[in-house]
């Protein structure tokens, strides 16, 4: 079985989609993850994950052939590029010195062949925190969650519960008032840790098991 | 016209994703965004960007009646959730201290209803670093590429131009040796106000036109 990744670029004509995904169907390849977005100069981008591809050549021949179809090319897959996501959700302050953590301790990861990145967003507001915590389930290459404020609780507890149960993601809470604590893996005072113990716990060249941990509070 | 955003969860059979986008097509609706992957437990997650929707509780029905599709859910897009993507690559120390400078501004952006990201990966090697650079095409919502590093040239430099041709997007780089210095749109010596800069030339809040900069070092 090969796997490849390949980005096609098509101009923006209603169709070209199902064309490709039509051919890609017919040759028994399996799309393993795809991602399709409009460049602003209306080119489509279409980037494909593809595995059980017997005929690479032939395939490629087959999708230049469609006519909306202006080029395509083979590369590196996105995973293997930017690799594992730590995310990190809650007010600035403590959002920047989680992520100071979790740079520089990815940078020693990374510097030792791994791919390790480090995604933020400043948020506030149990509504809003709660709504990027359930759309976590959209996104590709979450391993570890942070969420780093002074007070979560409610829905946010809640999203954090669904997520948990619907992707295999370890989440680390600051210390803090609200129910976030009592669904969280792992709770840590000192931000910069919080973020060291992230990239950590799914590092595969540190020796950290989070699930051998006796206590769950730091 | 209307645009809504769907989750679709599949089971990982062939075809299914052919099924779900011939009945799109059908419908005449077109597809701005999609993003696709498999679930840790076999289940496939299709998120699409729907524009043109006519009859949405039609189209749901009609996506619902397919045998692999186990369920469809309506939500706020990816962009209404996490925003703009300011990107950050270098180095892990000077990558975090951008980092810093770009996750407290956002923070001030997103309270008065912005939503800013701050992606960052710590990366050496100029391979690597061209490499992620040249991949941002395939990425979306990025607004704002960092490069915070002590020496950046060579084919780092070609992917910074190729990137800016290919998609609109700002280009600030720390004060460094290195040919990247000369395709920024901006250069920053100090790397918080760097992170900071690289939040305001994409904030809707912020007051600052980085065409109208006399000088582009600082």
């Amino acid at each position: 079985m090969t796997e490849i990744a390949v980005t096609i670029k098509t101009l923006d004509e209603k169709g070209v989609l199902d064309d490709i995904t039509n051919l890609i169907s017919k040759n028994s390849v399996n799309i393993s993850y795809a991602h399709i977005f409009l460049e602003n100069n209306d080119i489509g981008s279409i980037y494909f994950e593809l595995e059980n591809v017997k005929d690479i050549d032939g395939l490629i021949k087959d999708i230049k052939n469609i006519n909306s179809v202006k080029s395509i090319d083979i590369h590196d897959s996105l995973n293997d590029i930017y690799g594992k996501r730590v995310i990190i959700f809650g007010g600035g302050a403590q959002v920047s010195q989680v992520a100071m953590g979790a740079i520089t301790e990815a940078d020693r990861h990374n510097i030792r062949g791994e791919r390790i990145s480090v995604d933020t967003i400043p948020l506030i507001g149990e509504e809003d925190i709660a709504g990027a915590v359930d759309a976590l389930s959209r996104l590709p290459r979450i391993k570890v969650l942070v969420l780093a404020g002074s007070l979560m609780g409610g829905k946010i507890t809640e999203a954090v519960k669904k997520v948990k149960k619907d992707k295999d993601i370890i989440v680390i809470s600051l210390n803090m008032p609200g129910g976030v604590t009592e669904v969280a893996d792992l709770i840590i005072t000192d931000p910069i840790q919080a973020g060291i113990m992230a990239v950590m716990s799914i590092a595969d060249t540190a020796k950290f098991d989070i699930k051998k941990l006796k206590s769950k509070k730091f």
